[in-house]
């Protein structure tokens, strides 16, 4: 229930277009709906500008499956990410519409009829290289699910400088850029410096070795000498996606 | 030079009102400013949006000097980080009207005439706790000096929640949060789930024994259970007002 | 046999109750039992008040099984951890009686008839996220097993802080809170600053990338800004019951 | 102001005893006192159950006076930790019944009068070195400071294991442990063993090489052979001696 | 081929006993075999008193049957470690005598006839827990393999300090003794401080959590406070087994 | 396309030789050749010397099969690292002349005819044990590709140090020397302080327990007491290839 | 008191050479004598073979008197490590006839009469460079002090191999031999394979950048590929004298 | 004594030229000459084909002293690195001719007469920022010393990335770069990505907060996306110098 939809629901109680037992039925859920093994928090519209985003790790499919029945109901919608196998096929077996995609591992339910984007501006998807897609794309159907247009440039890594450079218009059209990169990070920096938006940056654990779990590319992108560009946990594509929805939906 | 200036001076060229002899001249620091021992990126304006920024560690006072004196005449105003006692002094010897933050190690030259905030909103700065003031000066001061509204929260850390809580409206007002935190790092989450702009975690080195200089808040920080919590490096207080300025200054 | 049964048992023998050799045929596995691949720790529970839990990691299961005979031959009850599928299935071919806890791994034999709670007031188990419940489900079945009456409170983390704002009366109503807790580990703080009461932190291995594993929750627990706070290993469910339970156990 | 004296103060305005007015005056800092660097938390002794201590790391002296002052005027007490000479002697001229612990770096005023020990049983300091005395010291002096009896027990590290053995009486006394530790760490497996009661670890940062400032004991500590041992910071006296406060005053 | 061996040879060359050309062709291995995929090293009994020892970790089981033989050929025996159940079959196939400690991993060929002890004393293999046996059983295996008498305390960790205070005897009774812990590492200390000849620690990765993998007991046993306690890398039961032979060895 | 075909076509153009039409065709993949999921870097050639190597880590069999096919019809060549079982399958199944090295773990198609190699010397490429093989012959073939002479040296570590002693004159004979450790790295800095030539040190994850996937050995040998020694990631046999191909054309 | 002495007093008793109270005065500080802030073991003689040896670190110059002040007047006799100049000045002004090594940094205070070495064979101490010699004379003095005869063997490091090589006599005739070693720690290793007899790495901080305080150096030595090396703390040469002194005194 | 040097003295005497007293005076330091502190090894320009270069850290001014008289009595020269300033005084109190670096910490006794360069082409080093003047110049200070012309290219970091293509030329015109850079270590993939030659990379500890003292920038230099770029241990001027001159050197 997001805000707007809570001040019409008290407007209508208020003119009697709705009575007090069916709003009562309708903020059953407010704020939290107590599901045993989870709290699915209601009042994240009002807080957060969106419902909660379901992270599937740690959590057995069905209990996805209750978080997900508790959302549908209330927004007609959601959002799962780090779904594996198991778990996005016991989704669409429950969902029909749910719209999966397996390389960013996520399980999207868009609402019916559809949402046009609400953000200001593009968020570019920028990755080093192909072994960054399943982090640039969970990055990409998060956006898109929050409300942002979606801009995707691939594979241009610093190895091959020109790669990124030739884009450069490409990176000034956008709004906010999100960076994914591992082993050294570094295209967050060269991007970093040649545009004036929010740069966020994503390291990812692709690379091996000394690369330790994506350890490089994090301090990397956190010691860029390119100023203000901002970091995110490792892989994780959603949590930049939430970021650049929030400045890509600034007032 | 901004782009603006540039245009200007390119416009000028071809009306009449300045030789080309007088912009080479104006222009003989652009692209770059070759000190031996620096090279001032006079292109920063155009692709950041506002000149370098001096970070003073690992700089002699006689090099920071140099590079100072490049930007004032080009743009009539610096800004220096980190800079330690015998920095400051010195850059108030050559620059009277330099404006110095001893808590934060800062040493503004502001321009003349002052500028007005050119940011869409207020950049609020938030501490968890006094120790961490210095590094929420530095943020403060960078942001002001990069053309930001600036506001203060001091002292709301989480281990007494009503502290923040009570702030809730100076909060929801901001157009960016930067929050400054050491030891657990938690105010970052928790003002993070309070909002819906963004927000910028600043890890601290305050904190002792398993702090590890920063790095418990800094993996708390990145760890964060709000969603889209972007961080910083530690104790980078410039960093964060960089991230602030560019969402801030969105078109 | 726990201090009050040993007393028993001598003064049996003292009042002639019991025979010298009807005696020695009890203590038998007195300090030790000596299983060849365990020394079975029969002065448990005059030292720390209850009998020798087994982590069943590492051991194969005949060796828990022989542990668990030796138990429950003394005790009539044990309590195992960390047991997977193939343990919990030997012990509950060989102990029908045995409580398995598929969640929490745990496996536990009670006393028959079941003894009451001997701890002072009520252990509360809250829980970060729901991916936290395996370690919340190991501490909660091990306080219970020490004697202790327990309560849950799930899924109440920092992102949505009004979770656990509104239920501040159940928190206040527990002797001892353990806070369990993943990625951020903010939760502990918050709790730690809401109650006077002792908590007990568990960081768990919930999250990914910078988490590395629970490290991030375990510094900034370690690190909390709320006084008093302690931590026990990460995901050490049983440890914390097992200071919960000698804190609700003081005399 | 403690929850006793909120109620007393409430219940003289009630039956007049108090104007209104001069209720208000005393409760001028309540919930907080806003220094501009501090927001002092008045609200601590509710929640808590004593007013807020203050830790003088990353403070400068007078920001610590500035505090100690609000405290004062409050409580008529106040209690500063790693406090620095400077900071101890500004102290000491500024509350001349300030009493200094210097091997410890506290600072405490007490209440005059004094107030007996309201916690139930004794706290029992253990250390493992000679070396280890600064950190007991700081949490000897809060232990007291926070209404417990306070026992010492020094140098008995497990080197010459005899020395604690030969102690287990006065261990048997204690309701809390509190066992301070650098180097192995190993003492606090050794006591944990050994009592029922609650047993708080403090890893110090004593040694050199691979302790890696104390890593070596925090890490052994949260690993302990001995169920239920629990784990404060690195050299965090003083939260050994909140938690311990905690567990003694459980009511 | 040991230097005892290499004399005999020379001799018999000298007296006319063996022909050069049979001499060469027993010496056709010295100093070193080579296999293409190994160099085996015939000159080790001569620098260290005993033929090479297999690590089969990151060898193919046709790899390590390949250096297998080339030492059967010349001692009559071997010594392999980390065996994994292929290459234990392997083993067992070729070379039917092989005797295959499955907990330790280990397959030994012994010499026919079998070789008396040569150390001076007893190497008495100390286990805190019963998950530490695979590594003791590694220790034991090949302290026996490298001519030393072998005595085996197992489960006698500090959470029951008595356990191992009950076994002095036995301790005193050693010449040198390993210990192997995991988690806090505690016994090496105890042990250390217990008895007068070379302690040789060995850290396992027994353990969850914080235990990272048997880094916690690794940092705990440097840092023990007892005086001249050594220590060899994680898992090493083979590495304690080789320093304790040396040890018992002395001349 | 080499820097050479690039300048001839340009010739052809001139010529007549070839019309323009064509040539472009012959461009089309120049500077990049776009896969959606990949942007194949045409202009590597002209920058590095040898067209992009395919590392397979990360990327599906499809992806890599889509860059090999753009790369064979470039250059009739591709070399790919770290390529799986399934993987290496399905090139050997597109493309019948791919060379598998199932230890190296790379596929490679050789150019049609076979190149002379290029550089001016032999590259050597030493092992110190049988399981740092795998790594070896990545660096191997990967150098052969690149158009080198290789020479190897195997299992010679310094256990046994006579071994690389009695092979100083091979030592002697490369031109740069690839030096390939795991455990304790500690033959690079022999072979440093042994030859003049560059020497390029690969740390391996071979070993177990402190050696921490590599680590101790990556440390080492980046604190090689033997000047000049540089370094590569750990397990990057590519790595070192590559840049003792940068050496060994040095023109 | 050694156990000799104890052993003759109790003789003495019994045969009414020594009357019980003179007995009593003379046994007074057995088996602790108790200073406040230490309890200087004397049953450390019984236990280890030695008195206490006293590390400097962390006391404060009168606790170091203190305690040798109670050593001396049992012993005659005794050792302080890491002692820095204040306190090494200090006992050289109470105790004239200590030996004082600046650069190991040992106070020694030998037995007047002189004791012969009572190890059975030579202790030698090798040093890879001049920087470790700090360390190696700690070793040296404290081999000494604990009856052993000591040899020295000083920069043979192995970025030049030969000068560890033409010294193999040497080695050859040590009993034990340390080695303390910064950087790589390589030559560990190195003299490991060279000799038979017991060799003891002691890492040290000598280094810079990745040697990370000596952590490269102990990987590196606890990776060792020479089987049998023992490793103590960095720059903990009194371990390893200790080390080699339980060696060199096996009965 | 080089090995030119060395078959001329043979030669000499061979010849009569040379009387074998007085080869064998000037031999006397061959292979060592022993200080006593020191095994300076004169074997050296053999091996490697420049004598030994002076570390100065953890030695003291005398025993540098020493060092360099052996060094300039053998070949009149001599280069010392991490020499403070007591140290460089000593040396130009001593030895009036040497060339003292203060930022680079070097002092270098330039053979009379000077020495051409004799390595093949020019070592350009290349820094990312100001304050990594100090290792890029102990590394330009150490290639001239070694034989090799030197080019600088200064503040070149990809903050502004077209400070560092606008050089392209230059870098071309290198036959060996050494990249020096802090904070995030990216300068080194992108010039690893534009030039064919062999690329050493330096990370410098620059930074702070997560740069860890240099972790940051090594651990990105490690995992470069470019292939073949090298890496030396952080803020290893000389070693990078001494790696370059070995590359330029190559017959």
């Amino acid at each position: 229930m997001t805000a707007a939809e809570l001040e019409r629901l008290l407007a209508d109680v208020a003119q009697g277009a709705l009575t007090p037992e069916a709003a009562v039925q309708r903020l059953r859920r407010f704020p939290v709906d107590d599901l045993a093994y989870a709290q699915v928090d209601h009042l994240r519209p009002l807080t957060q500008g969106f419902p909660e985003v379901v992270l599937a790790i740690g959590k057995t499919p069905d209990q996805v499956l209750g978080v997900c029945h508790s959302l549908a109901e209330s927004y007609g919608s959601f959002l799962v990410t780090r779904a594996d196998g198991d778990t996005r096929e016991a989704l669409q077996d429950r969902f029909p519409k749910v719209e999966l995609n397996d390389l960013g591992r996520t399980a999207y339910l868009p609402p019916d009829p559809p949402r046009a984007a609400t953000g200001r501006g593009t968020v570019l998807v920028v990755t080093a290289g192909t072994s960054d897609l399943p982090v640039a794309e969970e990055a990409a159907v998060a956006a898109c699910a929050l409300g942002n247009r979606v801009g995707r440039l691939t594979d241009v890594g610093v190895a091959g400088i020109h790669r990124v450079l030739r884009q450069a218009d490409e990176l000034f059209r956008a709004s906010v850029v999100i960076v994914v990169a591992g082993m050294d990070g570094a295209l967050a920096s060269v991007v970093g410096g040649m545009v004036r938006v929010p740069v966020v940056a994503v390291p990812t654990s692709v690379g091996y070795g000394a690369s330790f779990g994506g350890l490089a590319a994090l301090l990397a992108m956190l010691n860029s000498c390119a100023s203000g560009v901002v970091v995110v946990n490792i892989d994780n594509g959603f949590g930049a996606a939430a970021a650049a929805s929030r400045i890509n939906h600034l007032p």
